[in-house]
């Protein structure tokens, strides 16, 4: 047992960076191609993101289990993986969906926050004028660790990462695409922020970026580890690259740093509020 | 009244890096000069620090008032600032005391969370060795803006930050010395952190590198706007850093990434357990 605690304290995850083209069939067919390649480098897990715009959620929107969620179903089970990709399920939601190695749906994560945002001259979105929000937390089990899901902006909010940990979550993934803007200002600096006031791996993944398309994405799908240091990060281009997660660094590092035993409860909790005990 | 709210939306914010000796007549009376000459390029508010060391605190300790403080108290009326200073106050707290421009002391910060750490082969401290932690927050009026008061180890705790946010506060500042391992690690991640996830500005001021001490600090006392950029840095050596705080620019960061008025308080929140309502 002490063997086998041991093997399942280290995985190895892939992040698929993908570059989302108009033509859904090719973004499916190439996420599946890619997913096979990542598995065939030992990857036990994996996220990968698909096309971003308020103009195109109405047209490749899905109902799930649909065309995609049934390709990513089949690719996590012919890979025999965790597969985390973003859709945009149904009308209404920005959706996350995951698989198990089997290839059963494990959970969908509809992203919390929308993207509401207007620097002046930058950038302006306004995700709510055609998405609804989600309003669950979305954790799933493996056999190295749980896992907590949320989709890009949710990464702004801390609360929601505070909520994952204190549920004993050691991973957050988030699929994102943040833009020219916001990207280099804030996609890391969040990521690292995360990562380090809780003891976390976070591990994002981006589309690459097409400097054609209406929204820019930055790129830079990353892994960082507890300790705050970015341990992998891809450019702006198509690739996947992998990081190899040590639940026993992350356990050195909490008890090097013991700020989850040192939080004085006493004087402040974060909590959920509507699904009881956190 | 607007011309005055506009005034009051701006000021310059000064960071005393001391070089701190063990003699404490000296250090007081670098301090006092440090501050003069601060005020007299229009400072408003300024922050320092003095000795760290476990076995420096029982020595140096004083009661409140006592020698240190009544000097910090008159430095401040002399030069009609807020004075925010770190000092080892009784025997036991770590404590860090604000005066304001007629010499009031406004409030004593206790520190909250207290520095146990063990990093095998880099360092080890155990504060609580020697003192005990606080149990209040801590924040005071300006006539520019509410600040909150933290004292190094606190800012590795989000909640802290984030209950001083939803009280208004829209200046965090930490008098703190994090060594040359946590130093380049995680100062400046959890500046820019508390600021982005918050968006306020936030302020440190750590004492002067000094390679011959017990406990060598990192230095780089800084300032971070709220979104979450380096705005002021000094580098490891004595010196007097300023910063010019822009309220109207936290108001306009606020509006365009607006957060926190997108916050979910229907799924979670953060709360003080004591104090009642955040």
């Amino acid at each position: 047992m002490a063997t086998l605690a041991k093997a399942m304290s280290k995985f190895r995850l892939a992040v698929v960076q993908l570059h989302v083209s108009k033509v859904k069939a090719d973004n499916l067919s190439k996420a599946q191609k890619l997913v096979k390649e990542a598995a065939g480098q030992g990857a036990k897990m994996e996220c990968f993101n698909s096309p971003y715009g308020t103009n195109f959620f109405p047209e490749y929107a899905e109902k799930i289990p649909g065309e995609s969620t049934q390709l990513l179903s089949e690719t996590a089970k012919e890979n025999a993986v965790f597969l985390v990709g973003e859709e945009d399920g149904g009308k209404l939601y920005n959706t996350c969906t995951v698989f198990g190695p089997d290839g059963t749906l494990l959970l969908k994560h509809r992203k919390i926050h929308l993207f509401d945002i207007d620097v002046p001259g930058k950038i302006r979105f306004q995700e709510s004028e055609t998405l609804s929000p989600g309003s669950s937390f979305s954790m799933f089990d493996t056999p190295f660790c749980k896992v907590g899901v949320g989709i890009c902006y949710d990464m702004r909010f801390a609360e929601l990462a505070q909520i994952y940990t204190k549920r004993g979550c050691q991973l957050l993934v988030y699929p994102g695409a943040f833009n020219m803007t916001t990207g280099p200002a804030h996609w890391e600096l969040l990521q690292r922020g995360r990562a380090l006031d809780n003891q976390v791996y976070v591990a994002t993944a981006s589309p690459a970026r097409d400097e054609t398309s209406s929204y820019v994405a930055w790129g830079h799908s990353s892994v960082v580890n507890p300790w705050g240091e970015v341990i992998t990060k891809a450019g702006s281009e198509e690739t996947v690259v992998y990081a190899d997660i040590d639940l026993q660094y992350l356990s050195d590092v909490r008890q090097q740093i013991p700020i989850s035993s040192q939080r004085r409860g006493d004087l402040y909790s974060v909590s959920a509020v509507q699904e009881g005990s956190t």
